[in-house]
């Protein structure tokens, strides 16, 4: 019961399909079409069902457990009677302590009206885009992007256009590419740092997204799921920009702050109206989070800094280490500061992300993810997730530089 | 921390919003307009934060709460480190275990592959209609009606197009009123047992209703969450009729059969292809749901019959005595044989539902939802829930009665 696990899905062919009930053109176009991404990490759970070792940099998931503390706070909730229907904008005293939490760090005058607690990030993210979007609008997001973004966006029946923030700006986008792409769209959803290229937007980079929001009236949603996760600098949310608070929806989680991926535990960020809107959208969508998660979420916020500085600290630790052998090794690595990924540049290899990874787990039994599976503006790249034991990790990175070497010498 | 609580949400008004950024259309029309029918329940709720002795005859929430045992499984499963993401379909062992009971009780075949978990029945009837209807598209629902369900319809962009059932007919839908309604639509979403009206659909309704979906090449969309609580005859589920399987959507909950409404978890049963996708739709909506949750919600399900029918024992008890007591004193009720609720015809008084439930709230301190809270049909009606102890119970009905018998004298 407790492995770690995740998507399991295989979509039925057209000729399953053919003969069933019709379903709604959206869900059947959810994912696009062709590969949804996840072809190496399913290769690689099916290995180690079949007894392989398999050293495992795909998945954005903590090699820690949720602290036992806060398991504890949520079974003495539970068990003090907090097992009825919770309140639906999140119980008053979460709503308070999130708000606490945002103001200050960003400084930005936050109270429980601007605070909608979710079961999970993904579900902010969904009602986020329901509440800017109808259906047949423009949503806008960057690429290279989470997995699930576009999904999310057709599933609320918006149209996904993709901006592409090109590896020669280091996967910071500019604002002209999005000015270029945003006549008639709605919102504008980013995320720094960001999955999956670990980057962390420049005060400069979202300045001028800013800008570009506010010029073509957009609605911008801004996942900082991994805001505690900043190695250099600061993390900077736009809500903090001038005039932005009011145009601003933040998607906040315990998930990586925490170590608290399975508790689906978020919120959103915004103005109280478009929060009371969003309220109302979750009486009918969800129905609230579970009381007694919401109130370990409110004992593992109460604990502070502490826990969290201690959640990022392996990433961080990590991720120094891993630049220090890939610069020893001579790779090429994206310049980033953030999130709990490290993405490579394998594009002097002549191969695809995809087909550089296939090998990688063929003939080593190392698994990451390509680059393609975020989109197209990280082809030849690989995201590597900092999620094993730093010995393990570093290993595993001499023995990718090796394969690297081996192929840009064949290349050249 | 303990407290039972629920939709805490006032809308912003109009002037509010004028100088806010735009939402979408959708958010903005959720609920039409107008109350939301709660608001007997907020004067009721602010009454009680004043101090004041409320009868509270509100809300569908069970006057138990979750067992221990299952919120220690629930703490076992979370300490022995089902902390992280979950499989997201649902775990194997939780999607056999109601495909299980599924079969078990409807004789249809039902595999793992028929089932996807949720997190709750509220969010299973949102992919429900996300899979079924396109936006636009036209979707049926029966007054009178859960009161999210509208608003469900419209959060997914679909058009909600209400099918009255009679009081005159006790409720049970008529399929030639459905039928005339039904050109262009996708779907048809029923409840039986009924919340409000404690309904249970006969045989001969179900199969109408079968025929009217087949005849339309509509989706059926049946909330069934109130199965195990049936006092009279069985639960029908239109899954097992000819042909419906295959286009028939069953939304469950382990909310109402376990006393488990906090804990979120609920269910679609389907044909293959349609889970698979709608599996697909929940890795962008929510992204599953707690594992430890799952493995309480596996727990309580293996306790078997026993727990469930101790669960539903008290409206059993309580639905009889009331009846009983409302039979000597007169008081026209509609025939039900599910749920736990019962609805009082209170027409003759010549007071709407509201009217009479805000002067039997202002006078003797009892809340009860007005009828038109559930839509146009029911008008005239009040809906009571049976879940305070049974003697304060009947001490209401007979206030109620006294208060009926002195509207209904003046009206004469």
């Amino acid at each position: 019961m407790a492995s770690v696990t995740n998507i399991d899905l295989t979509l039925p062919t057209a000729s399953w399909t053919s003969r069933a009930m019709k379903l709604s053109k959206r869900i059947e176009g959810l994912t696009g079409g062709g590969s949804d991404g996840w072809d190496i990490w399913r290769k690689a759970r099916d290995l180690k069902a079949r007894g392989t070792d398999v050293i495992e940099l795909t998945i954005g998931e903590h090699d820690r457990r949720t602290e036992p503390e806060i398991l504890d706070a949520m079974h003495a909730s539970a068990k003090g009677g907090h097992t009825g229907y919770a309140a639906l904008p999140g119980t008053d005293a979460l709503r308070d302590a999130v708000a606490a939490r945002v103001a200050r760090r960003t400084g930005v005058a936050t109270t429980r009206g601007n605070i909608l607690i979710t079961p999970g990030g993904q579900s902010a993210l969904f009602a986020a885009h329901t509440a800017a979007c109808d259906p047949g609008d423009t949503a806008l997001y960057i690429d290279p992007y989470y997995a699930t973004y576009p999904g999310t966006i057709r599933g609320t029946g918006a149209v996904a256009r993709a901006v592409a923030a090109r590896a020669e700006r280091g996967f910071q986008p500019d604002a002209a590419d999005i000015a270029a792409k945003a006549k008639g769209a709605r919102s504008l959803l980013i995320n720094s740092p960001n999955n999956p290229t670990g980057v962390v937007y420049s005060r400069d980079t979202l300045q001028d997204i800013a800008r570009v929001a506010r010029d073509h009236d957009l609605w911008l949603i801004s996942d900082e799921v991994y805001g505690t996760q900043v190695r250099q600098g600061e993390h900077l949310s736009p809500r903090q920009l001038p005039d932005m608070a009011e145009r601003t929806l933040v998607i906040g989680s315990m998930s990586k702050s925490h170590a608290m991926t399975g508790s689906r535990l978020g919120w959103i960020v915004g103005p109280e109206d478009a929060i009371a809107h969003l309220a109302n959208l979750s009486t009918h969508t969800t129905y609230g989070v579970p009381g007694f998660i919401q109130d370990a979420a409110l004992f593992a916020l109460n604990r502070g800094q502490g826990l969290e500085d201690r959640v990022a600290e392996p990433f961080r630790r990590r991720h120094a280490a891993a630049q220090a052998v890939l610069a020893r090794r001579g790779m090429p690595v994206v310049p980033s500061a953030g999130a709990m990924y490290l993405m490579l540049d394998i594009r002097a290899t002549g191969l695809s992300g995809e087909a550089f990874a296939h090998r990688l787990l063929d003939e080593y039994r190392i698994a990451v993810m390509p680059g393609e599976s975020f989109g197209t503006a990280a082809a030849g790249h690989l995201r590597v997730a900092l999620t094993i034991a730093d010995d393990r990790l570093m290993a595993a990175l001499e023995t990718l530089a090796d394969l690297y070497d081996t192929l840009t010498e064949a290349a050249a």
